[in-house]
């Protein structure tokens, strides 16, 4: 397979392109070659892939070539790109931060950044649907669990959420769903970290939730509107409150308690399930996560068994596999959107898994008495601190007891705040006359010194705190003190040595099945390469060790990133505007119909709340539509799985005085480029609605045609599928959105440091805020901007035609043995596919899920399962795949149709196949008992690839049922696993 | 197991030691915790730690505690480290090179960079001696030897040597040996590189040959004692000489003809095969592997058929598993030192495997076409400058054909060196009126442009590098373009995107055992941990991206560290100056004896040359005192393991006259510290003699005693045991020695930038050069560096006693069930210990070998076997490794001891049994056929661990003496494959 190589042969001139940098990307990143386009095409039917492309994309919406500015367009080398991404770090200052606020810098373990952060064995992992290839990072986000459980003394935690705000404000959605929507206001306490705040208050206006902001002391519940609280422990500025008597009133009036709190503060304070709080919600960032300017970082929820039905969000569970073995899997995926659509609990669906993973490997390297070392540690820093100011007498130190956070009142916060900069130093500057400040594990004696100095207006002092240590005590009153036991489990008290880790992450990472093994063609999901280069900026200090409220002059790269991404996206989707700040699609999805909600009302339109939306949407989409408050009015398909025309002109026109949206896919969920798109967006521009386009399939756009091109309104990325970001087994994601003009105004601020669309138009009336951070996961956007710097313009336009042809050579390959589902006009598919498996029910008693799990047997993810269609598979293959490995998971799909075949002309048995056997791990295979009718090769090695090297599941077939029925969400001791087996076995 | 924990209880005082930063690193480096150290000793019979050293370590040679100078002695936190680093890279100014000689800027591919050389799942892989368990880097080490086979036109390659320089004067040694050492005159044309010339210069006085060194057109074979030649292709200046007729003439005289070449140039070049070289050798550096200041990069040597079993190094062949399939493994042992001792073809051991897999995955990536157009483009923009240069006409440029290097003559070499030097680049001054510039793959059009600019004495000029090159035309001759196809293999086409070679790297490393797993309990090779932060600085681009003959002043980060290292070293050996120049443990002993070599020269003892060497020895210590011309005296050991003192004394009177030195290995390689030490130094000091100390067991004596106290006057320092260089599967390591003040003034210098030992003695009178670059494999050092720097003088005495402790722990498990062979007066071992399994071969049929491929069963590396000892196992655990590991490994030793006593009770067949059966892959145990009379779960899980997660071998036990007889080196094309099979079977 040749790849085009520079022309200079000998005695012949040489060509000025041949001295070009051969160090290019958009070739290590497509996979075919220009011979191999030729071939694959001409297997469709096609003289060239242009003309595969001409007759796929409808006609009416190929928007003319895509051009970027300046070098953008040509494209980045990997060489020229890492130089690039390191002068924008030399850009940014990393002074050491005091801020706070829910950010705090902290020592990632290097044997865990190198061996998880920046591992693709974790981070290019998909979301473990698939239980059985799955197991390290099941085990791992249930030690994440058991960590929230235990620290939060609250036994049922998720794994994980977004980042703290929306975690409260995913909380204060609970206490609604609690009583039923019945009480209608929530009180927030003024101790919240403002961007808590705000996001509640966003989040409240699509709830229809009243909510009222004031000290905890002064809540009102006399109304008996009131269905719960907020409080913070320890508060915004520092404060440790005692809020026992306050949640038992809180309880007499029928109100239930959520705690925001701090993970670290928890393994010496009394934690919020002792003291009776209803739900605790938090960060685990300081766990060894970098502040990233922001995110991505792991948020959790913890609460009681009692609403464990109502969390949101993903909760890992101990079940059984079908050996009788403890086997783990995601629990109770009924209450979550692509289940319950509008109803579900939540519309979060990528998560933060690889920050999760981080945060749990840290407590399990650290342990319960290295965690309690670092929190006396920081706590003592933070008393010496205070006593050393006492001592100083130059400002007042508030009384309260506090943990790590000291609060200062003095004769001008901002000229001490700006002493501290010229010493590299960053303190929130609460109002003119306060100042906090933020100790953390990275603190010393000598950066208290160094306050020491900054506080007496940057003279020398005679003291330091290594003198005065001694004099100081703690400031945590008894009542306060946590005396209970934590990380009991044996998995937090044995991998204290690096060697110990190292094993140990090797350990689970070996379980599971990723990028690295073989392709993940995941429909609508977009398993991309993700390349080195994309991946190195996001560990270098200087973009990872930036407090995400650093005064903006400090963030110099970061901005240049910002603009330029924001002129990329807004080139690529034909848009005006974009907001960096959502942190995942369903999270794009909220903040852009929330968008068209504040341009309604700016309008005078406040009764526009119908959101049309196809039934073949993802559930995520009407999720977040109920999130906005809107009427959710479902559209069919026709036949061909096209959105059926006619139906939705006479919703639209019957909800005409009401419309506010569309929401719809492009490609359709179904893998088709639906000709009657354009008329689509006319029939609800005509009458008065927006048109939201999910962007999830935008890697069938780019470069070929746009949601900006083909009239789309709004419009939300996902970064983490079309552009290159990991899916680190379910998250982090980011998704921005684009929109056209006349709704730049009102996209997204933030209440710390105001923001908006890049670019940001003249007058602004942002809707509020929609994540914890100004520009949300700000670190792992260099993934997405290296990506399109990397492949300019022709490299992506190229990216779109591979992804397309990929899927095509794959479904004519596998229309032969599957009825392929859904197609354009001209027989082409778009750039994913489904394959139809329910004819497979009657004839054999086959169902998906056996053929997902065969697949594992011969070394493969399956696809998307039964989701857009029930009893369906849907594939896509993404540009970055070979055609040797195509036809590798094509031979896979065309033997097990043999399989089937076995099963359906009696040469196998229905019950007892290789089939629904699947998938067979290797103890099960060399257990001394075989008693299957198929051989154990057969099984093992149903293709020849399989003998040079082959993944291997852990576990039998994972028993769904089970587990929700005996729901487990936190490691347990051996002892309790006696207990429930003989329970179970009873 | 509670780990040390700051004290700090609420309402107590703070106490100033709890405040201090908290991700100290010994306790992440050494396992047991103080309450494991208790009952480990305990279980040794000794009230505590310090008690079982006490009796251990003999009393006359425990040195006072150690102490390091300033911040060292208390140790840098992990943190603090980085910043130490971070620090001295900022002071490494990196400038563009183009000074060539040996060493290129490269590309490193990012996905080799972090999925290889930033990966410890590559680099802590030991020496693929088991072969079952290393198919992945055997796979890869072939195609290095291919692709140097391919690319030189020679068949036989081996994988790897330590550098260029080094690799020619193997070739010199192998020509005296063709010879066999009946001619002793080596000819070295004066285009080869300074240090090659130097080194074989150096070598040569080792071996008596007489060197002469001019242009090759003036080499004189009428002496008929010329037994090889050296010539370079390219020429150090950059020249392309055609050396058909050259070759043809020294054949005629029979003559053997090496050359040292560029494996870029030779996609390009007819290749020294085709030109009739016999032997070539070169530098794999620009192949993917960064400068790093010198090193670690890995050298080749191919030559024919005929003179392989001559071949200095490890070599990589084809044979077949006890199933009949192809399996790789380590060809021809018995050509090495571990075998052949002082008639081993060299004493090269630890090699390059690290650098040689990078440099054979970059050509995996880059495929044929791929490396002819870097070549192309390197010779195209080489071409441009030169054109350039003449149009500007200020400079005259030499008129022979060149490569990528282009000679130049001008009026002040110097100040052109100078002005390039503003401009951040370096050129290679030859003479005041000589200059050269070298180009490679980093090479850019702007690049050419600003060079201009420097040979115009900075002045703009009017001509573009871009506008010229159409005018520009190769300069290689027709004779000498390369028209034969090489990596022709698949391999080298199938992995050219960015996900296929991802993926190839885990499929190869996924085969492979390392301490990612589980211990590696090596005797003598002490695999212990490679912690995260140490590795970190090597891939750090200040550092990597150094040439090693940049100005000095260029590098003071690594002058710094040079200087700290120096005196830490220093201080823990004893000694008063180390030289960091050899890169290999034997590159080390050779510098060693040279050293002493040279100082009897000095003071006229020209005649010493007796080199007393125990029969334990490692097989380096003869083939190194062989390769500096001296005469070995054996002396025997008594049944204690410990030299017999008596006969070295009598060895010692007997020689006084000749004594050179004795070499010694301490603690002995039988793991005991041999209380005569003392005066075995005496005697041989008394008799005229100098005390080498073989340091590969310094872990054994850091901080407690050292080489110095003791009593030796040189040692050599393995630092890719001690001091935490990871093995990277047989190589990198680093050698330096340390010596006492009288041998300070000869330690090597390098003929191009002076150098000496640190710290450097006011007269020097060095013995020549030891390696090619300066300071050895210097990327490296800060592993060794930041180790010594974050355990401070406490952290590396624990490292010792808990090596002890470990060694005496698992010994005393052990002893239960196998006799421990050797132990000090008081019952104690050192740090690793032998036991022994000669018995069996008499009761059970059972060899060391079974035992080491049954380890693999339990997932468990073999410790040394039948060394020092036939017949035995040599367990050296390290401090790394965790009470519960050491369990662990005794468990599975146990266990087997349990299997051959079903054995020996007849329970088992004596030929057919778990043991002889073993490694067991997984295709054997899921076979249909089992015929084995044990059962396939006893075979695969024969301990209760290995159901949670286990390693599997990939190959049933491999045949090494099949593939001895049918050698086969390089990968074989499909059809060759075939035809060989129907040959072996026919
Ligand atoms: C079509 C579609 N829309 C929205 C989403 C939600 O995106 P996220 O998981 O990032 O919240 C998905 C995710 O799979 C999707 O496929
Ligand atoms: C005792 C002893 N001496 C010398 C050596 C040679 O060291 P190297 O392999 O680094 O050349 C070894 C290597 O294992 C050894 O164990
Ligand atoms: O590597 C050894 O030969 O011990």
């Amino acid at each position: 397979r040749a790849r085009p190589a520079h022309q200079y042969t000998p005695g012949r001139p040489v060509s000025v392109s041949a001295l070009q940098p051969s160090d290019t990307f958009p070739r290590r990143h497509n996979s075919a070659t220009p011979a191999e386009q030729a071939v694959m095409a001409s297997e469709c039917g096609f003289n060239t892939l242009d003309a595969l492309i001409d007759a796929t994309v409808p006609a009416a919406i190929r928007a003319p070539p895509m051009q970027f500015t300046g070098k953008f367009d040509a494209g980045f080398t990997e060489s020229q790109m890492l130089d690039h991404m390191a002068h924008l770090a030399s850009m940014n200052k990393t002074y050491k931060s005091f801020i706070g606020m829910g950010y705090y810098n902290t020592h990632i373990p290097a044997v865990i950044l190198r061996n998880l952060m920046e591992n693709p064995a974790w981070y290019t992992q998909y979301t473990p649907y698939q239980a059985e290839i799955a197991q390290g990072r099941l085990e791992s986000l249930l030690n994440y669990q058991t960590m929230v459980a235990d620290l939060t003394g609250l036994p049922m935690s998720n794994a994980s959420l977004l980042d703290e705000a929306t975690a409260a404000a995913e909380a204060m959605a609970m206490c609604l769903g609690i009583v039923k929507s019945k009480k209608k206001t929530f009180l927030i306490a003024s101790n919240c970290h403002p961007q808590t705040i705000d996001i509640c208050q966003t989040r409240a206006t699509g709830f229809d939730i009243n909510v009222v902001v004031s000290a905890a002391k002064d809540f009102d519940y006399s109304s008996g509107d009131v269905c719960g609280v907020l409080v913070q422990y320890p508060g915004t500025e520092g404060e440790v409150l005692d809020y026992a008597e306050f949640v038992k009133d809180a309880h007499a009036h029928g109100v239930k308690v959520v705690m925001a709190t701090d993970l670290l503060a928890l393994t010496t304070l009394r934690p919020p399930g002792e003291i009776g709080a209803d739900i605790a919600v938090g960060s685990a960032q300081r766990f060894g996560v970098p502040m990233g300017y922001g995110g991505p970082h792991a948020a959790f929820l913890a609460t009681s068994q009692e609403y464990k039905r109502l969390m949101p969000g993903r909760i890992i569970g101990v079940s059984v596999d079908s050996s009788g073995k403890p086997a783990l899997r995601m629990a109770m995926q009924t209450r979550e959107q692509h289940i319950r659509r509008d109803k579900a609990t939540s519309n979060i669906c990528t998560a933060q898994a690889l920050l999760a993973n981080m945060a749990a490997m840290y407590a399990v390297y650290h342990g319960p008495a290295g965690l309690k070392a670092i929190a006396d540690r920081v706590h003592g820093l933070a008393g010496t601190f205070a006593h050393g100011l006492k001592k100083l007498g130059t400002v007042t130190v508030q009384e309260l007891p506090y943990f790590d956070t000291v609060k200062i009142t003095c004769a001008d916060a901002n000229a001490i705040a700006e002493e501290a900069r010229k010493n590299e130093m960053n303190l929130r500057v609460v109002d003119a006359n306060t100042i906090t400040v933020a100790f953390d594990e990275t603190t010393t004696l000598e950066d208290v010194d160094k306050l020491f100095k900054v506080f007496s207006g940057g003279k020398p002092v005679d003291l330091t705190a290594e003198s005065i240590a001694p004099e100081v005590s703690s400031s945590i009153p008894p009542s306060l003190v946590r005396d209970s036991p934590y990380l009991t489990h044996p998995i937090f008290s044995m991998y204290h040595t690096e060697h110990e880790l190292l094993r140990y992450l090797h350990k689970l990472q070996s379980k599971d099945l990723s990028l690295c093994h073989s392709m993940i063609p995941l429909g609508s999901c977009t398993m991309k390469l993700n390349a080195t280069v994309e991946m190195m900026p996001v560990t270098d200090p200087k973009f990872a060790n930036m407090h995400p409220f650093a005064p903006i002059d400090q963030a110099a790269g970061y901005h240049e990133m910002f603009d330029n991404l924001g002129d990329l996206l807004n080139t690529i989707t034909g848009f005006d505007s974009f907001s960096l700040q959502p942190n995942a699609g369903a999270s794009g999805e909220y903040a852009g119909l929330m968008v068209i909600r504040a341009y309604h009302k700016a309008r005078g339109d406040h009764h526009r709340n119908v959101c049309i939306i196809p039934v073949s949407a993802h559930g995520t989409n009407p999720a977040s539509a109920a999130m906005c408050g809107m009427k959710i009015v479902a559209v069919g398909t026709d036949a061909k799985g096209n959105i059926n025309i006619e139906e939705l002109r006479k919703a639209a026109e019957a909800n005409k005085d009401n419309l506010s949206a569309l929401m719809v896919t492009y490609p359709s969920t179904h893998g088709v480029y639906e000709e009657g798109i354009d008329e689509i967006c006319r029939i609800i521009h005509e009458n008065g609605g927006q048109v939201y386009m999910d962007g999830a399939n935008m890697n069938a756009q780019v470069g070929l045609t746009s949601p900006g091109f083909i009239g789309a309104d709004v419009c939300h990325l996902n970064l983490h599928k079309t552009f290159c970001i990991p899916h680190g087994g379910g998250g982090p994601g980011m998704g921005p959105i684009g929109v056209k003009k006349h709704l730049a105004p009102f996209l997204p601020s933030h209440p710390v440091i105001p923001t908006g669309g890049f670019p940001l138009p003249e007058k602004t009336n942002p809707l509020g805020s929609i994540s914890a951070a100004p520009w949300g996961s700000a670190l792992i956007l260099p993934i997405s901007y290296t990506y399109i710097a990397m492949m300019g313009s022709q490299g992506l336009t190229e990216a779109s035609k591979i992804a397309i042809l990929n899927a095509n050579y794959m479904a004519k390959r596998l229309e032969k043995h599957y009825p392929v589902l859904f197609r354009g006009v001209n027989g082409t598919v778009a750039h994913e596919f489904i394959i139809d498996l329910r004819g497979f029910k009657a004839t054999a008693g086959i169902e998906p899920e056996d053929v997902a799990k065969r697949l594992m047997d011969y070394g493969f993810h399956g696809p998307t399962m039964s989701w857009p269609v029930p009893g369906t598979l849907m594939i896509e293959p993404t540009e970055s795949e070979s055609k040797a490995e195509l036809d590798r998971f094509c031979d896979a799909l065309i033997s097990i149709r043999e399989e089937i075949a076995e099963v359906e002309n009696g040469k196998a048995d229905a019950h007892n196949n290789v089939l629904k056997g699947a998938p067979h791990p290797p103890q099960l295979l060399m257990g001394d008992a075989w008693t299957k009718p198929y051989s154990r090769e057969y099984a093992a090695f149903p293709a020849a690839w399989l003998r040079g090297a082959k993944f291997w599941p852990t576990t039998c077939r994972v028993d769904n049922v089970y587990g929700d029925r005996n729901l487990i969400c936190t490691l347990q001791q051996a002892s309790q696993v006696a207990e429930e087996a003989a329970a179970a076995t009873a």
